[in-house]
């Protein structure tokens, strides 16, 4: 059986759950997790024993190629996934709520018969996805090691007097070389004060001298993201930004060190924060210690105060505590990890040492 | 009054042919058309006399320098707008149907007044956003000249032994460097066979002597998109290729030719089809003669065979035919064309030879 059945299998596993008969899928990364196809429009059906994908003529030869379930092409798409499901008429239909506009749920409701009721539902698919099998490691891997690689490769152009802007164009170029689809997110470089904002835009500000530079860059390879957020000095940091780097650090790696099957995300999130206020830096730590990553950049699971998800062996997650400090600087340091049984494998390979350049 | 409290006051205009009291906004496009707010997250509300942004801590700073409405800035925006709702108490609520999740409008749904009534909406921004400004028709002409510009720096580099996703990535790196935001979508580069997909993604396919290279690439600057198609052959093109050059280069003409305040979207299609008919081509262009585009690369009109709409003065569009044959090749030529009250100017700058390199 192919990956994508299995997986088709695993989510129809959960249809009585759901007190679904069948599901709509309309999110495109969900139906790349169960089909394979990576084209830019289409719809899945899946049943207990069965699927069909519907696409347009676009991906007339691409869907054959790709896909190992029945696929329907079609110039309108829309109407002809209404006939199929019409014909198909299941009692409970279950809807990806937060992956179908209320204009296409209206459509649908229109069309179906009034037998068939429309079920929300949320996470079916992204439950399973966010525990990676090992070919999704394989891509992973070999996402983080590229972005790694792009990383060296820029920093070697990295000095005073070109812009923000300048090393972004750079970093995504460097993937490109190395043969990434491109970012996974738009990369953030940011230098001196601007590191205080943790989702910073590459400005045209120009580098300068004894500054901080804060890159988080993540890569695409074969539809799987990485993410990785590291520091640099232009110039010989002084002793406090030492001192708060080496913090953030321990923070991370007290965060790295929690991790491992069957502890809660909530916990982990708790580590990075208490090492921090040691240090009276955790209200400097405004976001949360991580997110699942794969298909997409955030996923399943989220590492933050209150969540209530469980680690589980074969989920990959980021581990990035920070602190900013408003109008002086920020620190940032992030790793992919792969949660194992007894622990967790930091995926990314490049050096946490604060970069002196 | 600032131009986009102008924009506010048409779309409150239309309120009563949608028989909505206030618009809620979920499009981050017509957030930004209606704003200026650039953020990734947002919500607008928009009443006959008033508008209320909302958006998250990270944008703190940003959306006071940025916009000039209400701001509120909530690290929970969603509770944030239900909350505001629930204190308007709207009789008819305008949604973007288009631009809401089922989700969301479920929990809408559940936190506002029973009195209320959730109106579905159709294109009340985008109509609106249609017709561009001076201002607008200004960005758009800077993104047009720079894509030319990086075509111009990409073509130098041209020759055969390098792939299309090398070209592909150089022009988006010219791109960058020249100061645009990035592609304003996936930049198309395809070579020999692969120009018979209209929308082919740049593969590790090696440029060969005496072969076709089609380039369709565009530049996003300060949120708007520019978009353009040139065919280039790498050695002498034999005599059929030129002829068949020619034929989708006179229906390009000829559809340009045919465009005006007031003349049907679907009239300027039907010009280039008969063009291409008059040599027995018209069954090998399969796609629509073009697109409106602004801060969307497609956005209303469309200019297709069916399509209803009427040009009209400001209006930002493509003319884009194309001959497609399966296994053989394709040629398509696309400008970026102003309409005018007369007729109409085209933006695009570079050449429309056949260039031979």
């Amino acid at each position: 059986m192919s990956a994508h059945q299995t997986r088709r299998e695993q989510l129809a596993q959960r249809f009585a759950e759901a007190k679904i008969d069948a599901l709509l899928v309309t999110s495109l990364k969900n139906i790349r997790y169960l089909t394979g196809f990576t084209g830019s429009s289409a719809f899945l059906i899946v049943e207990p024993d069965n699927a069909t994908i519907v696409t347009d003529p676009r991906y007339d030869i691409q869907v054959r190629q790709q896909v190992d379930c029945r696929a329907k092409v079609s110039p309108k798409p829309l109407p002809t996934v209404e006939a199929l499901l019409n014909k198909l008429a299941p009692r409970h239909l279950g809807i990806e709520a937060a992956h179908l506009t209320v204009h296409d749920y209206n459509r649908y409701r229109a069309a179906l018969p009034k037998s068939t009721r429309l079920i929300s539902t949320a996470s079916l698919v992204e439950t399973l996805r966010s525990i990676k099998s090992p070919e999704e490691i394989d891509v992973i891997r070999r996402s983080v090691d590229l972005n790694s690689q792009a990383f060296a490769n820029t920093v070697a152009r990295i000095k005073p007097g070109i812009t923000e802007q300048d090393v972004a164009a750079e970093i995504d170029h460097q993937m490109r070389l190395l043969g990434a689809e491109g970012p996974a997110f738009e990369t953030i470089v940011a230098a001196g004060p601007n590191t205080a904002l943790p989702h910073a835009r590459p400005s045209s500000k120009t580098l300068e001298n004894n500054e901080l530079l804060l890159i988080d860059m993540g890569s695409q390879v074969e539809g799987y993201a990485s993410d990785m957020t590291r520091m640099l000095h232009l110039g010989e940091p002084d002793r406090r930004t030492k001192q708060l780097y080496r913090s953030v650090l321990d923070a991370q790696l007290a965060a790295i060190d929690a991790i491992r099957n069957n502890v809660r995300a909530a916990a982990v999130d708790r580590v990075a924060r208490r090492t921090l206020a040691t240090r009276q830096l955790d209200r400097f730590f405004t976001h949360s210690t991580g997110h699942g990553l794969g298909l997409d950049i955030h996923e399943m699971p989220r590492l933050g105060r209150t969540d209530k998800s469980v680690l589980r062996t074969g989920m990959a997650i980021t581990v990035e505590p920070g602190v900013y400090v408003e109008a002086k600087g920020g620190i940032r340091i992030e790793d992919t990890v792969l949660v194992t049984d007894r622990g967790c494998q930091v995926l990314t390979p490049t050096s946490k040492e604060l970069l002196v350049i």
